[in-house]
Formats: structure tokens, C-alpha cells, sequence
């Protein structure tokens, strides 16, 4: 068994491990997966009662469902911001002291944001419910559609980056990418309405600005064009790369909008279609039809 | 943590929850994921024995292990056939005495239905073994092809859907969706030997219609072209409104045909083809090539 | 309840069961998809120490975690890789006496390699770092981006086959297409500094081959064009059919690769673009612009 | 393999399963000893909150927490309730068909009785605290002493008792009994401020009336002398066999006390003292010393 | 951190471990206590349908269920007979060669005898309801009483004591221990028709001989009264050395019968009797009575 | 449903809960048992590798093993002496400023014991073999046998209750008592070679002394005789008030030893005595014997 102890050997050599190491900080262990799944699992139940984690939520009892969930909400959420924003700071070497307290206070004001999330989620569900023959009703789309799976995320992602926590985000946007195929940044802004039909593959980069009554199909990319380097070949990170996308726009399935373009309201883009210029308003875009052999 | 209080006061509050709550009926809770999950995992157990759910089926045996999980699946699924009509009913205020004995009924033929499941998806198994040269034998694609696992949820759920059930075939496919990318509404029909190499992004819509023989591959779209919508702008929901594809067709990755197109006998879709029109038998479609910078 | 045994009788029929059925060998049942994913996420923690698994290692007890978590690894994937050989054993009816002690010998040589398989990930970790504006360090890269936890698999997967492992390899990346929507067969050969961004849809084909410093994005196909069949309409399995993409390429979202083609050095190949041919090095391929209405 | 099918055949004969086989009644299958066991288990921290359940309960968030666990108890317990009913409507051959409505009365009255049983609970954690004097506090004897379990468990299933519940009381006892060795029938009817020290191997018979302020040890038993039986020689159940123990007793370990005598207030029974008589109030009873030989 | 390295080294060294190590041997690992648990509680599954494991086990189901459960049960069970008779091997340094053919044998001959074992369960099933006053009905102790679970334990280890295996039933017997505070040997013979009153610390040794319709309290030992040495001062392992008690006795709570004596048939036992010698057949043998002080 | 509110509102009154209640201190919420299962559960297999936890430890790679498992062992139990002396804090209203740090320290120092720790229960595994002649081997009482469980678990509690741990060490004796029916007191001092046949009811008080090669038997007390009080009528805690037992001493099932009497070396005392004084050395003592009807 004597080549185990050399690769174990080799595996702990710091010349080895030292580029795929994460150093732990004391209180400050890695951000969990498992926990930031219980939260979100547990903020789908407040924002959508009876539908999740407790099928018999009534007006009566309400009160103690959305108490007691948001109550472990708050513990469990609070722990992890702190977790994203200590991961950063050992990054880049910040001070770190006040790291929990500012914790606190984010998850605070992140709780205070629910009402208003729910709003906007509400108005998605009806986007899902209005853009699609084949949904029944809207109680279906909450329950089984990849768009208010994904969206649901986003918004609290989105809620949490405005907030200024680290990491966190990011990795609740995965997991709805990872179950739905759908990858939406955190960073981005997105308005109430708002639909993605099927979804899968569709990608919405960091920057982008989408404004209200907006829907999307399966294979949309809303990307960047090109990635601008600093004088020593480093990208520059934050700088707005990605398109707006004005009120009541339709991208059909599989197009490619690359670069701060901007697609004007009520613009159709067809399914396939490559672009990487400005859309006047009401413009529809359409691929140059296929040839038949 | 007054906050708290006042947050969860307007979680509570009518106005934020009437929308996005589910109120639940006496003895019709919500559909379950995870029992639904069980049943098609004994399904599948059923379908393909020795590959799921008990490696040691033997002839000898087989008749205890299929007959344990056949009268599981019954049990759990009346019930979940119960729970998703009552969802409905609950949405369109419809009578719901006799849902229960309904489930029953519906149930049994579905049952009396496995025999001819399990032999149309014994052609899907074989058509995926002979289209990828990468497979080793039809064993390993009923083992690891999500080919097989979204076909398989997808004949399950389009044989409820066929016997009326509401709610429950959207979610096994849905499943299948969220586990490997493709998207098949249990409303399509689809003929025998069926198979999707890769799948990711591909999506196939309720009405439509294709014939044996047909292999797709990643992110093709079979969609709708337009939605059409009665007098007062509500969406007509149930118009045939996506291809036909007829046998012996193969549409290559990133094809999109969209709207009541026929897709004649034979035809070949090239890569990321854009088409809303029919296409004669035989015929080959190709996209223009790509210019050289 | 005479209908249920009905049912029964036609399942145990062998008409209907045999071509959908697998007929375990002694000692060796199937390859278990539970079992694989505990080896893969225990190879996660080995090869990212503190990411994965145990957060709390430390250069002063790395020796212990290390150590406990190959010793298991390479008792559960010995086995793994024996039932694997002996799947495809029954398929092809092979002497099987010796499957066991080799599969000790093809563990030991896998572990043996993970020291180098370590050195490719740390660069495909600077890869997706240096290509993606929005990380915030290489860090969140090993933690939540799907490239990484795809390109891990896939290198994971290689090494097997390279050692001439059946099934297990197909099984491991399709877990990773599963999380991901991140095709990647394990039979194709991929340069060090590896990244996919988005990378849902994505497809690398069987007998690729594809240089150092190479960026694809989602939905790229790099397939193959047609299947040659010998004498008898049989696919003729294990020919060189996918592209071979040289170092420093990017490929953008959509884009369809296919056939034995060769993508020179540093070429770009733009989104959507359908490709059949060489590109020379430092071309850049573009689609036809959409026209506007 | 034809040993198993024999097997199979002699113990599926009716004449081999029908004295010891449960038919199932329509609605209301057995009793679950795991909801049982969750229903404990929030009673528990409905009753002491802080130390089970939930430990960071606070005054602030007590009331969601109890709410939730009430609800969640109120829906699980009806349920069970009705299913210990129907099981011994079936031994009995009774109508049933009040059974779920009986059953959702019963449950609101014991959940109306919860205050007073805590109120008796609180000066059972008095009493354990006061009579060992290796209690740190009253804390450590609400979390670890197995008096608590058991007295908590019997007060509970007395509390049922007392409503009529059949089954799940003397299920609940015996959960108890399990954990603790503690055997207390649920019909005992015992005074607050009652503790059992060590306690493994205590009995406490059906009709025993046990005061206020008593203590016992382990290995005691207050039994029954004898069994009357009726004319046919069937035991006649429900008569008054068990000892009255009153007021301010001590029974110290291995003490036996048989049959309907009369304890008298203040008495103290020495360890492996065997009684079959009243004792008066006041007295000492201790055993024949033991000879040396 | 330089302790913690100082301790494994001595806990590594050999002086340390060697008499506290055990040291597998390929194809053979530990015995499971997880695996012995599921095979019971198959078992139970199988003794007392509708009872345990399945509960909606009707005649027409019956079949599928006992023969699943049988099935797994045989694999299972095989598995671990064979890893008892080689934990014994590696004390005693058998030849090993033949354990697994032996332990297939064995477990066929097992599961021959379980009509019989159901059958004699039946008779016990009956001991208890008539032996308390306080039982609903049969099927109230199969449910929960602890001496049909004891007594259930013991006879399915007996019978595989009786076929030669090691370790295993022993760990099934103390596997009822740990739950009802009930320790039988395994090697013991009882009768049919034999109960357990609350029975917690009751203990029944290897060499006991039970009659029919015998009756036992709680804290009532069988035991040894000496343990003859060899001439070298080694215990002599296997001598007849715990009592014999005839048909139709009872023994009251807390009695102690040590050593090879005979208790005839319907003899009476008093409460905490202490006995060393030969009762004749209906005989009441009780305690001095206590003093009262 | 008002009647639950009404319910909540009683048991949310401070009245109602203030005796029963345990406020949390920020940082040190309450142990948790499910951790201290853990921890024991570790600790088994460091002190006996192969029998717990792992069952492939082998010399060469039992330093990984024991490596690791004590790696976590120091994490959770630091954690858990911390809540354990906060627990007690708040209660005793001590300064809790450098508990943490403390911890670290204590739980150092138990590690460091733990190699002495394993050659006591060598000696206890020794004990347990020859004294009871059913015995297969050394292997099987460490495996299965009631005695080594519960003193393994006393001894962890004594060193830990040794180096000035609360709370802990009763929770973890309290755990072998459920399992086991043996009580030990952690505060008892045990000396080696130490074995208690079958057990059930045993109980071993916090002041007792027992010397080297002491065998009890099921249901023995050592236990105190009286609890002094002081002036005010509350308990003096921490008195020796339990018994002495000096080498080589064997105590019969059920007997029971009362106070601060010392048993000589070499006593023998008999089945159910009852003694409340000294005992010469060499002495043995019996029940006076039944008297016969």
C-alpha cells in the first residue's frame, strides 16, 4: 500500500495544493450549499404560501408558518452573509471585525424587502400564466415552471447583491441554473412581468437592464461582446457589457444578443437570430430564412 | 426585532398573499414531488428490472419484486391522480365528489397500460443504441442516456395525460426536464424509436405530432409561431399549433421549426436552422454558411 | 384486484421483459449511480482541499483527511470499476475471472494520477477565473462554477477511460451534464486551461481533441457531421469523427462545430455560426448579420 | 429457487397468517409509531421550550414556534387518533363512521389541556431537581434525566387516555418504556411533583393512584396480585388491582407492592421490600436483613 | 497542533491497539448491526403482515410482499451469516473456504423454518393478550408490546443458533435488549405460549430449558450459579448450568432461580423470591414478608 | 381554529413557561445530543478500530483513520464543553468570557487521556470475556455486549467530568443508560478489569469507589442511604454518600448496597440482598432463603 502514502505525499505538498487550497478563518467556515438551500426552500414557502413546505397553510394559521420560517430565515441567513462576506475578505485581505454585525443588519433590511419581492414575483407568475396556452392556471406555474423556479431565485439574488453581500448571490443563481438550465446573473436588472418559456440555456449576463413585461424563450443569450483589458491585459471588471432591453420585448428561442446594444420597447428578435447592434422600438429581427436543397 | 412582527403583519395582510396563495381543500393537499418522484423511480424499476431500483431480479423473482412495486405505484398514484384533479377543480370551483373514485378508475388503466409502455420504450432503447456510435450496448443507454430517462418520463406522463389527468404529467416531465435538460410536453404524440442525442435545450411542444423513427439532437425547438387570442386578447389554449414531423426525420442541433408545419417523411434539418414553413419528404434543409472574416 | 395480476403476467412474460432487462452476473451487480457520486464528491474534497467536503482542513491535519478519503475512494471504485468490466463482460459474453484483480490494478494507476490530474484542474481554475469578468476569485471558480465542477468530472472520467474503464466513465460526466447541461464525453482528449462559461447546451463529442487555453461558451456543439456504416448498415464505432479545435480558441454561444474539421490556433468562432470546415489559425468566423424588417 | 416459492405458499395459506395478520380498514390503516414519535417530540417543545426542538426559541418568536408546532400537532395527532380508534373498531366490529369527526374533537380537548399539563410538568422538574442531589439544576434535569422522559411521555398519553383515545396511549408509554426502562400503563393516574430516580425497570399498573409528592426508585413495581376471572375463566379486565400510594411516599429500589392496598401518606418502603398489605401512613417498611454467612 | 499527532502515534503503536483491533479478512467484513436490523424488521414484515413494514398487506398482495421481503431477506441475511462464521474463523484460525456455500445452506434452511417460527409466535401472540388484563386485543401486543417483540427476536435467533451460526444471533438478541430491557439468550429452548409481563431486566441464560405456557415478570433472572473452571482456571464454556422450568409456571417480578435446578410444572414463584434449588411441580414458593418497622 | 390561539396565548404567557424555559446566551446554545452521538460514536472507533465506523482499518492505513476521526472529534467536542459549561453559566449567572478558550483547553487534555482511556477498557474487554462463559471471544463483548458499551461510555464522561466538563459527561452516561439499562453516575470512580453481566438496572451512584477486577450482575444498586440537608432544608450536594467497593468484590443480580459502606476485597454478596453496612473482606452474604408454601 506503499503508493498511497506517495500520492498522499504528493497531494499534501504546498507546491501542489497551495493554487486549489481554501484557508479556512476561524468563525468563518465556507459558505454551506445545504443551507443556503434550506432558505431558499424556506423563502419559497413565505413568498408562496401553501404551495411549499407546508401544504396546509390557512389564513388562520398563517401568522405562525410565515413566523416560524422567517424566524429561521433570519438565523440561518444572517450566518451565511457573514460566511460569503468572510470568504471575500480573505480574498482580499480586508478587515473582518465588523463582518457579523453588518450581517445582521443586511439580512434585516433584506427581510424588510420581502413584501415588495413578492410583489414582482406575483406579477411573473402572471406573465408564465398569460404567455403560455399550456399552463392551466396560475397556481401551475408556481409550482412546476423552470421560468418562476429561476426567477424566484434571481429576485432574491438580486436582493441580497443590492444589499452588498458576497458570494451568496452567486450561488443561489446556480442552483436555479443547475435545476432549470436557466442562468441568470444576480447582477442584473430585471423587471415585474417578466417570462422565460422552457428555458433551458437561456443565459443573462451581469449587466444587463430589462424593463417591464418582458419574455424571453429557451436558448436566449443576453451576453457580452467583448471583455475590455486594463493596460497590463487584466479585465476590467463591473463595466456595463451586456444588453438593455426595454419594456415589452420578445426573444424567440436560441438568439444571441451581445454588447451594451439596446433593444427598443415592444422590438421581436426571432429565434436564432445573431445581433450586436441597437433595435429602434417595434422593430421585428428575423433570420435570413434557410435554403432548401 | 419588532421588524419581524411588522413584516410578517404584511406577508399576512389579504392584499400581499391572495395571488400568490394556495388554499388548500379537505383531503386534497398539494400534489407531492417527492411521492411523484417515488412512483416514477418504481416505474421505472417496473419498466426496465435489474437496472433500477433492485440490481437482483431474476427471472425467478421477478413476479414478487414487480408485483411489490405495482401495487405501490397504485396506491400512490390514485392518490396523486386525486390531488392533481382536485388542484384543478379548486381553480375552475368544479364538483369534486367523485374525484376519489375517478383516481381509482384511472389509475387501473393506466396500469393495464405498462405492457404496451414498456414496448414502445424497448424501440426507444434500441433506436438510441443504434444512432450514437459512442454507445457500448442498449443496456448502457436504459442505464445513463438521459435520452432514455426523458422519453421514459415523457410516455409515462403522456399516458396519464391521455386518461384526463391534470396537473401531474406536467410534473413528471418536468423532472425530466430539470435532470437533463429536455423539455417534452405530455401533450405531444410521438411515435416509436424515438430518440434525442445529448437533449440539453431541446424543447417539443403540446400539439406536436411526430411520427417512428425520428431522432433529434441538442437544443432543437419544435414550437409555436404565434399565439392566437380570442376577441378579448386572452390566449386560445388547446389550438394544434406546433409541427408535424413525420418518420424517419432528423433535425440536428439548434434547429428551430415553429408553428403547424409539416416536416415531411425522410427530411434532414441541418444545425441551427431556422424554419416556419413545410418541408417536402426527403427534402434537406441546411443553413447558410457562416462567411469567413 | 384480478387486474393487477394480469399486468403481472404480461411484465414476467419474456417476450416483454428481455430486450429491457439485465441479467446480473454473480459478484457483480450494477455499477450504482449512489455509490459513484459519494467517489466523485470524495475526489472533490481531495483535489480541492477546504472547498469540499470537510471545510476545516489545515496544512497540520490535511495528511489525515487526505488520507482517509483515497483509502475510501479506492476501496469503493475498485469495486466500481469491477462492476463496470463486468456489465459489458455479460454484453460480450468475456471471461471475467480476472476482472476483479484487475480492477485493483486500473484504481491503483488512477490514484497514482490524480497528483497531475490536480496540476490540469488548477489551470482550468485560472481559466475560468481570467475569462470571466464577474468572478471575484479563483475561489468562487472551484465553488459554484459549473465549468469547473463539469471540466472535474470530465477529467475525472478521462483518466478512467485512458485506463480502459467501462461504463463508469459515461456515467460520471453524464452526472455532470445532469447538475450542468455540460455534455462532455469522456473519450475526448482537452488541454490544460479549459474553460466554458455558461455552458449550458454545450456538447464535446466523443473523439475530439482540443489544445491548451481554449474557451467555449453555452449551447456550442462540437459534434459529429455523419455516422459511416460498414457493409451490413452497422455505425462503425470508434472513428475519428469530431473536430479537432487547436490552443488559444474561442467559441462563442450556439455555435455548431462538426465533423474531423480542424479550428486553427487563436481562430474565433462567432455565436450561432454552423460550421463544417477547416478554419485557419487566427480566422475569425462569423454568421451572416440578421436582416431587419 | 423453488424452496422460496414453498416458502411463500405455506405462509400466504390462511390458515398460516390469520391469527397474527392486520386487515386494513379503508381510510385508516395502522397507527405510525414514526408520527408518534414527531408528535412526542414537538409536544415536547411546545411544553418545555428552549431545550427541544428549537433552541433558540425567545420570547419575542415563542409565539410562531408554538403556533407552528400546535398546528402541525393538531392535523398529525387527529390522524392518529382516528387510526387507534379504527383499529380497535375493527378488533370490535364497530360502526365508524364518527370516527374522524370524534377524532378531531378529542384532539382540540387535549390540546386545550396542554397549559395545565405543563403545569404539572413544571412541578415534576421541581421534584427531580429537588430529590437528586447530583442535579447541577432544573435545566439538566428537563434535558437528560429519564424521570422527565417518562413522566412527560405518561402525562401525555394519561391526558388521551383520560379522552378516551385507544392504542396510541399505551404506544406512547411504551416509547417511553423503551428509552427508559420506565414502565407506566397510561391508565395510572399520579399526583404533580412525582419523581422516579435512576428508574430503569419501574412498573406502574393500569389502575394505580398514586398522590402528590411521591418518589420512587428503580426496579419498583406497583402490580397486581391476581387477575379475577370470570365464570368462563377470561380474565375480567379493568378492575381496580393496583396499589394506592398516597401522599409523600418514598418506594426505594426493587421494592414490589401487589394488589389494591393503601399506601398511607408519608410511608417509606425499603428497597426489595415485597407488600401485599396496607401499610398505614407514617410507616417505615424495610426488609430482613441480610445474613452473613 | 503537534499533540494531536503525539496521540495518533500512540494510539497507532501496536501495544496500544493490538488487543482492542479487529483485523478483517478479504470477503469478509464486519457483521452489520445495520443490515441485522433491517433484516429483522423484514422479518417482522413477514411473521405478522399488515403489522409492520407494509401496512395495507391484503390476501390479494400478500404473495408480492412476503415474497420481496423474503427475497431481500435471503441475500441479506446470507451475506451476514457468512460474515459471523468468519469473524470466528479469524479468532479461531479456521479454514474459511467453504463459509459462503455454508452460509447459503444455512439461510435456505432459516427461512424453511419460518412457518413453524410464525406459528409459535402466534401461540405467544395469544400468551399475552390472556396473560393481561390491560391488553385491547392481540393485535395490541403484536403492536407494542415489548415481550412479543423480545420473544420475537429470540426465536429468530434460536432458530439460527440452532443451524450453527455465529455472532449474529446473539447481536439479535441484544438488539431486543437495548429496546426492551429483555435479555434472552439465544441458545435458550422455550416453549410455545410464553409471555413476558413489562419484563424490563428479566434475563433468561444459554442453557435455560422453558416448557409451554410458562409466565415471567419483570426483573426476573435465570440464571448460573457458578461457572466451573478447567484445571487451568478457564471458565468451562458450554456446561448445562441455568434452570429448567416445566410448562405452566409463573414467575413474579424480581425472582432470581440460579443454576441447574428444576421448577415443576405449575409451580408459582413468589415476587424477589431468591431460589438455588429444586421446586416440585405446584408448588408456591414466596418471600419472607417484610417487616414493618 | 380560535381555540388554538387561546391555547398559544396561555402557554406563551410568562407564567406559564418561566420554570420550564431555557433562555438562550448568544454563542452557546444548548448541547445537542445528536453531536454527542456523533462524538461517542467516533470515539468507539478510535478506541476499537475495526469494530465501529470503519470495518477496514488496517495498520496501514489506521493513522488516516484515527487521524481523522480525531480531527473532528476535537471540533464538536470543544463546541459542545463550551455549551455545556454556558449551560451551567446561565444558570449559576457566572462570567463566560473565557469559556471558549477553556474549552480548547480541557478538550486537549481529554485527548490526551485518550490512550490510557483505551488500555482501561482492554482490561474492561478482558474482564467482560472471561467472566461470562457464553463469551465466543474478546471480539464479540466489544462488538455486542451491553457492559463494554455503557463503560465505555462512563469512562469518556469520567475523564471529561474529571477535567471540570458540565453537563456532558451526564448526557453521554444518560445515553448508554437508554441503550443499555445500566446507570453509571460519571462522578464514579471505577477501577480496571471491571465487567457487568447483562446489566439491565444496574446503578453505580456519584460518590461510589470500586476497585480493580469488580464484576456486578444485573440490577445491583450502589446508591446513597439518605440525602443530608442543610439548615435551610435544601440537599447538601457532593457528599460521599454511596459505596465503597473494594477489589476483586462480585455483586449477584438485584442486590442492592445503601450508603457509605465499604464492601472488603474479595466479598461476595448475594442475588437480591439488601445491605445497608460494612462488609468484611473475603465475606460472603446471602438472602435469607424463600420459604416453600
Amino acid at each position: 500500500m506503499g503508493f498511497m502514502d506517495d500520492v498522499i505525499d504528493q497531494l499534501c505538498a504546498p507546491g501542489s495544493y497551495e493554487s486549489v487550497y481554501h484557508s479556512p478563518k476561524r468563525h468563518a467556515p465556507m459558505p454551506s450549499v445545504e443551507i443556503l438551500t434550506e432558505i431558499v426552500s424556506r423563502l419559497r414557502a413565505v413568498l408562496f404560501p401553501g404551495y411549499f413546505g407546508h401544504s396546509e397553510v390557512e389564513p388562520e394559521n398563517m401568522r405562525y408558518h410565515i413566523g416560524t420560517n422567517l424566524d429561521k430565515i433570519r438565523r440561518l441567513l444572517t450566518e451565511q452573509i457573514n460566511r460569503g462576506h468572510c470568504f471575500v475578505c480573505a480574498l482580499e485581505d480586508l478587515d473582518c471585525t465588523r463582518c457579523e454585525e453588518e450581517a445582521e443588519r443586511t439580512c434585516r433590511r433584506f427581510i424588510e424587502a420581502l413584501p415588495e419581492l413578492r410583489r414582482l414575483l406575483a406579477t411573473d407568475v402572471m406573465a408564465a400564466y398569460e404567455g403560455d396556452p399550456a399552463a392551466v392556471g396560475p397556481g401551475e406555474t408556481i409550482f412546476c415552471y423552470p421560468s418562476i423556479h429561476a426567477v424566484t431565485n434571481y429576485r432574491i439574488a438580486h436582493a441580497l447583491q443590492s444589499l452588498g453581500v458576497r458570494l451568496i448571490p452567486r450561488i443561489i443563481t446556480e442552483m436555479a441554473h443547475s435545476a432549470t438550465g436557466i442562468d441568470i446573473h444576480p447582477g442584473a436588472h430585471i423587471g415585474e412581468h417578466f417570462f422565460i418559456d422552457h428555458g433551458t440555456g437561456t443565459v443573462i449576463g451581469e449587466t444587463c437592464v430589462i424593463g417591464r413585461n418582458v419574455r424571453l424563450y429557451q436558448g436566449v443569450t443576453l451576453g457580452a461582446k467583448s471583455f475590455p483589458k486594463d493596460e497590463d491585459g487584466v479585465l476590467i471588471k463591473g463595466i456595463a457589457r451586456h444588453p438593455i432591453v426595454e419594456d415589452d420585448v420578445i426573444v424567440y428561442s436560441g438568439a444571441t444578443i451581445l454588447g451594451r446594444v439596446t433593444i427598443g420597447k415592444g422590438a421581436v428578435i426571432g429565434g436564432n437570430v445573431w445581433l450586436t447592434r441597437d433595435v429602434p422600438a417595434g422593430t421585428r429581427v428575423l433570420q435570413t430564412p434557410a435554403d432548401q436543397e
